[in-house]
């Protein structure tokens, strides 16, 4: 008699520009649904675990019936809601609560989301011996997914040791060999590597650059990062021109989005629309600020 | 670049069967927004000023744009928010809390609808001397609907006197004439009355029958009734009888939801759409009822 109408949200510092909620969205009113999908901006003082354990109660009682969870709060979450995914208790971090009858359920499709970008993106992608750099919240969720795609030898790299370290911890038992990677190092790794992953922040619209120098890539490499803001970041612009096969972050923002709607809504996305509307979004937003820049500089005497 | 989506809610107990949220969803469905409506059943002990005030102030953080209240937390609201409309001021009650840039002000959709509702239903109505059955929370704004549309003389009857006296000082100096009724004045005030309006519950599903005897009622009275389900109560279907004119309490039902409508969305209701939607799920309700009704006479022995 009546129609289902879903409540969604966004957990996050700095989340109001997230592309996320018209991802949701507009993937919802293919399906016909009554959809809404709100972005929460924390404050410092709501990341406490007694004001983060309040939202998420109320968020349950206020109807919500699923969560995104961002930085800084993927970890904090975890002790917060009842039960967990394999992938959540292995990484320590989630991205995804569901809230079925007030019951909350932890996923990371921030794993699921890779492993699916990569496996369409990348089908066949030798995995003998790959590079990943950072090993941060991203790092740690692709770290998981590779081991889940077959990954033997894995050498991850990251400024903060201490990362590696909880890192390769986190991934003890997959049988695989894990080697930290000092940047003195990466050179000759990378010569023998057949794939690298860009899971730091390097090559995003404000951290600016390529993470590794672009003279060690070489064509027998895939290359994949998963920063998407801009999608043709100067890491692949770089694999690119000189042969390597390419994965970019658009594959991960759009598969762990449609992991996360399906979860919520039941309903399987329609992945190959999602990758249009990420497209259509990311490029109003370079529109945007474009025509930003124009009217800024019209303005100048 | 992006669409606006709109989070409403509703506050209140034993609120789960409301029509209220398909009413705002259809509607925006019309308007091509992304709207939904959750129904927050409140347990006992949410009802308490400290946990109204968290669950207001987390609805707030959470990205709600408007709440309806209802039962039994009309009155407990009103301190709570940053303002209030002169409406919500005189009668110490709001049903609607409009929420922007995280400052709330509350009104009373239920003066106004039953204002609407009457001006269009019953235009030209004589005003002259009133009969209001129920001085509870429906019963003082429509009480306060009817000084905005009026009334010269008003007579008001529950068997809870506090509760007539209590209306009656919340509408004191508005010039009109205010009378407590008893049920044994009830006959004679009748006869001299032009109008009356059934505010109490009884005429409801769960409280059938009718307000006053049927033989008090006389073709020279408007017979207005706020109860909508059953839309056709025992008290309306005499009045037609007898060749009263007549106001359903589909009229309030739709025109609250409407103003809630426009002052969450910022966008004209259609008003005549709401009603037909209105028909649509009481026949709904009805039909659910009598199929409910039929499969357990089945399983019967």
């Amino acid at each position: 008699m009546t129609g289902r109408s879903v409540l969604a949200g966004l957990f996050g510092q700095g989340v109001k520009p997230s592309l996320t909620p018209e991802l949701h969205e507009r993937e919802a009113q293919r399906h016909g649904l009554r959809y809404v999908y709100k972005v929460i901006d924390l404050a410092d003082a709501q990341l406490s675990p007694d004001r983060l354990e309040q939202l998420l109660r109320h968020a349950i009682a206020l109807g919500f019936d699923g969560l995104n969870v961002t930085h800084p709060v993927k970890q904090a979450m975890v002790p917060l809601v009842d039960d967990v995914t394999p992938d959540v208790a292995a990484i320590g971090a989630l991205n995804t609560i569901l809230i079925t009858d007030g019951a909350t359920v932890g996923h990371n499709t921030d794993v699921t989301g890779f492993a699916s970008a990569f496996a369409q993106g990348l089908p066949d992608a030798d995995l003998g011996r790959v590079v990943l750099l950072g090993a941060g919240g991203a790092g740690t969720a692709v770290a998981h997914a590779l081991v889940r795609l077959g990954v033997r030898n894995l050498a991850i790299a990251d400024p903060d040791t201490s990362r590696v370290g909880a890192l390769t911890a986190s991934l003890g038992g997959a049988g695989i060999v894990l080697e930290p990677l000092t940047a003195d190092a990466l050179p000759d790794v990378l010569a023998t590597a057949t794939g690298v992953v860009n899971a730091s922040p390097v090559g995003m619209a404000g951290h600016p650059g390529s993470p590794v120098r672009p003279e060690l890539l070489h064509p027998g490499l895939w290359v994949a990062d998963i920063v998407y803001r801009p999608v043709m970041t100067a890491l692949l612009q770089h694999a690119q021109r000189i042969g390597c096969r390419t994965l970019t972050g658009a594959g991960m923002a759009v598969h762990q989005a449609a992991d996360a709607f399906e979860l919520i809504t039941g309903q399987p996305a329609h992945r190959e629309a999602m990758f249009g509307d990420l497209d259509d979004l990311i490029a109003a937003e370079v529109e945007n600020a474009h025509l930003h820049q124009e009217l800024s500089d019209e303005r100048k005497p």
